[in-house]
């Protein structure tokens, strides 16, 4: 009998779009063993009252804006931005973003979700935080150049050392890639120059394409064509680029998308709060696109649970199609899973042998998981967020019956109160 | 110092669109006094961590259909309700009925439901059920005629059983109305007796109207008005009526619902799910409408958990109206609870004097309420459904601590095992 490191014993497995009764053995940071023999761990997990899912991929996220929840809501956009949120972005320190990513880290776990992808600024603190509480991410400087040469030089060379000095660390969970803002914030010529970074350094891009009509209408009036035709014809598209929000995009721009294999990561809960629209995903599903999930950042969302935009990818195609069978609930959960490992190129999100070991384990005798038919539709319909007892992510259990393993949970709230405080007294 | 059966101190409540840290006293089934001033109690809460909120009312429902939840998902409408769900409710006893209630109130309840509108059948397990769990209800039995003048007089005859068995049972928990099922399943002609019927005995008429649109496409060609209209002309409109969805109205129509003060129960989850649409919430607010929530029934949803209602209501219009501000928290929030209370004319869905003690508790230290600027934004945009610690309905504590106290729940999802072995025997 082989020994693991971890074996996680009798549980209800999500394997290929079906839940089977199997065992699950890791070693180091990858499941060597999934299957109905026997098996031994140093660390043995009961996985009898358990459904055990891949971990959730929050595939596009600004994770620090945990810190502007519920701080101003319900108001035009514009107003929204420039009064709220980018008066306390003006006065956010390193040390913020690092106890707000804690924060969001922390509801993440929480929630189910194994790794994310997060775009924004101060991001050291990003990549220390999500060291020190275990969990995977893909981490970008969001760079924009605003047509101004000497900017553009300064925001890449940022970019350039964040990559640098962070891509592979943590036992490989930090991976760093390029995070133009958009082509409405980035000049082409910008663009082009990451372009070529990213094929120097061989990391990816991760970048906002077309999430408002009105973003959509004004570029297509300065370059006459649409932004991922644009973006085509310069020469940026690769499959190693995925783009958030993808809201507005013409049967061309989701045939380029196909045929280039780039990854859009959807972002329901977002693209309505913000009154962006709904993307067209059915579409772009059967155009063959490798669509993920996310919630984009708090404050226009305002929780990190991925089970919400699961539930609300599906609802939202069938209203949009006007048909009830627009998506399966199987292909929701794989593209809040592996669709997303998938869009970054990193071997996970499914329970496989060979793959890494970022699993999660629900609690599946709770009241709105009964009666139980079939634990995909409870997964995709009926869960809240709270069923999540165990996260594993790269090999390491991270948290366990609920506890945040790694880190001092209670000291994260202690300093977000005083963070609080201090935007509270900016107005 | 006046004394009270119970007193919850120094909890943060919910009291006209904001929240105050206010004492709350309980004598009997009502709210005797809420204010600042020292109060005792023969049983004492302890708010401290608390919010304290009015229960959410579940305007419209069918609970025992928790019983099918996830029993076949993503079908054509059509095809899914002929291959599976009627089929499994041909098999429906009154005491599968029982038991699936139970279930379903076991949910409502711990995710902060206090009242609920039911329409369904055997309905006097229904109102059993409610009766000892312990919840508030407004219940109907389901009527149909289907232009059939026998059944017409018969299906009436079951509903005024009904009304006269239970109206006012359980110290006025219950509150029996009449529930023909829609104008496209109830002719003209019944509905105007049920009017009359409803005329004699002083009560209130719950009833489907313009759910999809080709349901009201296929009544105006019959009728060439839409139903609403024709509801209208032949007299059948009073305040006393609450329409469930609502969702193809047209500016006469909605017109029409505000001159009569007659409310309707939107349930954005339902609406989506099976491809209806998205109902015309914004306007009907705007034209005073009272416009409350609803799960409708698991099967086109598959939880009871209201919170998920409030959420996407307000999301739903904002990307309806391209507006970010189409509608507010709190009035997503009033909808769930006083516009449902409202609508059912019960004096409650409020912390104030004299209405009903219909309460309920949530834990205000979760990871998902951090940082908390605003009570109400969390409530709206950051709940789950699984903070809720405490239910109080009429003056009774029937969940404390996430326990409900009047029924064993493990003996229910004993029953609920049964009877789901019993539909998978079916097949």
């Amino acid at each position: 009998m082989v020994m693991f490191d971890i074996a996680i014993k009798n549980g209800f497995c999500y394997v290929n779009g079906s839940f089977k009764r199997l065992n699950i053995g890791i070693t180091r940071s990858k499941i060597g063993y999934v299957g109905e023999e026997s098996i031994k761990g140093d660390i043995t997990i009961d996985g009898k009252n358990s459904l055990i899912l891949p971990g959730l991929f929050n595939a596009h996220t600004h994770i620090a804006m945990a810190l502007f929840r519920g701080y101003a809501e319900d108001m035009p956009l514009m107003d929204w931005l420039k009064s709220k949120i980018w008066r306390l972005e003006a006065h956010l320190t390193a040390d913020d973003v690092y106890w707000g990513s804690l924060l969001g880290m922390i509801e993440m776990i929480k929630t189910g979700t194994t790794c994310f992808s997060d775009l924004y600024i101060h991001m050291d603190e990003v990549a220390k935080a999500c060291g020190e509480i275990g969990m995977r991410g893909v981490l970008c400087y969001g760079m924009a150049d605003r047509g101004d040469e000497n900017r553009a030089k300064k925001e890449l060379e940022i970019g350039e050392r964040f990559i640098k000095k962070w891509n592979g660390e943590f036992n490989g969970r930090i991976k760093a890639v390029f995070g133009p803002h958009a082509p409405y914030t980035c000049s082409i010529e910008f663009l082009k120059m990451v372009r070529d970074k990213a094929n120097e350094l061989g990391v990816g891009i991760h970048i906002h394409v077309s999430e408002t009509k009105e973003e959509v209408d004004n570029f297509h009036s300065i370059h006459s064509k649409n932004p991922v035709e644009k973006l085509d014809e310069v020469g940026f598209l690769k499959d190693d680029i995925v783009i958030a929000h993808g809201v507005w995009l013409n049967d061309r721009e989701i045939d380029i998308l196909s045929k280039k294999g780039i990854s859009v990561v959807h972002n329901p809960v977002s693209n309505l709060k913000l009154a962006s629209g709904i993307a067209r995903v059915a579409d772009m599903l059967k155009k063959g696109v490798n669509v993920c999930l996310g919630t984009d950042g708090a404050a226009s969302n305002n929780t990190y649970n991925m089970f919400e935009e699961i539930k609300l990818t599906s609802l939202l195609q069938k209203v949009k199609t006007g048909k009830a069978d627009a998506i399966h609930a199987i292909e929701a959960f794989d593209m809040a899973t592996r669709n997303g490992y998938r869009a970054y190129k990193i071997t996970g999100g499914e329970i496989r042998e060979g793959y890494l070991a970022d699993l999660i384990l629900l609690d599946r005798k709770r009241f709105n998981f009964i009666p139980m038919y079939n634990p995909v539709y409870a997964i995709v319909y009926s869960t809240m967020g709270c069923e999540v007892t165990h996260s594993i992510v790269n090999g390491e259990i991270i948290m366990e019956n609920g506890k945040i393993l790694k880190i001092d949970e209670s000291e994260v709230y202690e300093r977000i109160e005083e963070i609080k405080e201090k935007f509270l007294s900016i107005n």
